[in-house]
């Protein structure tokens, strides 16, 4: 990852896996004391010949740290509702690839309490610098977890008691009719990337499919527009 | 613009006015239909030298095209309520320079029905390429108007009997009780660059402010993610 912003919140987190820290003399100034608190000896760059592997087009600010993906655990530990009146909330991403949107994807699951984004391995976007940038600091903080096989990590969350709601622009129900329709279970809302949307697998594995109200029949939202709203429409009401 | 989709869009729409289209020969075999509908003509590019004035990191796919903005009109034709008991929404944005985000904030409007975005002329994303990418299509058929004057936009909207909610992190009310408490009126959603905000004589300007709730106090919505999650809290209640 890569930015000052980005490459601070990493040095913060105690529970990222630092491996190796390119900076310039000033970016090393600048995060010094987050430096010093993670114990990672950085490796000064010259300006004029950055040595890390980044995009041409990356705005590095001088610093640039490589790490292991953060290690959140499993979905059956992570998403388990903590007693029967618990309805946690968690996201499904299948192939989302663009890191800009995983990246926005990940500050609404915060700002609206997910337990965890959960998107494949395969075909969706891994933690590079980008998401980490788009992130904003969610990325440390907020669990996203990457398995295998999407259809079998839906069932994981079956199995504990989710419900899961796929969003489909052409299904015939409302994504708050289909969250009121859960009857206060916990939900897990299922995007599928733009234009080819959820895969079959997918969409058959899930509970329900509701769309998102719209005034105009070719219009569309963006995939991080579409997972914040779903979040806000399907949100537990809150707690006296 | 830039980009097989964008340019046929533009292509499309016969309110642009068009200056000058630059094709590779294998973009114009593929919008052949359109260049003849639009009776624009092509200038035909190496793809090797390819000459539009484009960012380096522009996917331009061997089509460009150079066009006025779109002439939307003035604030009071566009936005006026169409009899006593219409409710248009509007969304004003203060210094949103981002293209990706105003392009996905135009989509979500054209989702919601808002009958415009209002932006400033100065420190505000401009027509470009990146926008009209990032909003799929939804930049010929979404009215996006640029003022000079924000706040004098923003009493014009009030004068047509517009209330104006602010969106504010800080803010003691919630957004839907915001828009319950407007009675019906027609609203106007005003939202700021991240980090800044509003600008003070922008949220002085304000009927009220309101927050989108959250989970997480540090936590916060990517710009286009707030105004999504705005228009649908605030949006009009279906109509029998």
């Amino acid at each position: 990852m890569f930015g000052l912003h980005a490459v601070r919140d990493a040095l913060k987190n105690s529970r990222r896996v630092k491996k190796r820290l390119l900076v310039t003399p000033n970016a090393a100034q600048r995060l010094a004391e987050d430096i010093a608190a993670a114990g990672v000896k950085p490796e000064i760059q010259d300006p004029r010949k950055f040595g890390a592997p980044l995009d041409p087009q990356s705005v590095h600010q001088g610093a640039a740290l490589e790490s292991e993906p953060l290690d959140w655990g499993k979905i059956g530990d992570l998403c388990a509702p903590a007693d029967p009146r618990d309805a946690p909330r968690v996201v499904l991403l299948d192939r989302v690839t663009d890191p800009h949107n995983v990246g926005a994807i990940l500050r609404s699951a915060e700002v609206f309490g997910a337990r965890a984004v959960i998107a494949t391995n395969r075909h969706s976007s891994p933690e590079t610098g980008a998401l980490a940038k788009a992130a904003s600091g969610a990325l440390e903080r907020q669990p996203y977890i990457r398995v295998g096989n999407l259809a079998r990590g839906m069932e994981e969350l079956q199995e504990l008691g989710y419900v899961l709601i796929g969003l489909d622009g052409e299904a015939p129900i409302e994504i708050d009719q289909a969250a009121a329709a859960a009857g206060g279970a916990p939900l897990g809302i299922v995007l599928g990337a733009e234009g080819p949307g959820l895969r079959s697998k997918t969409r058959d594995t899930c509970d329900a499919l509701a769309r998102i109200p719209s005034a105009a029949d070719f219009a569309s939202l963006n995939v991080s527009n579409a997972t914040a709203v779903a979040l806000y429409a399907t949100r537990a009401p809150a707690k006296d």
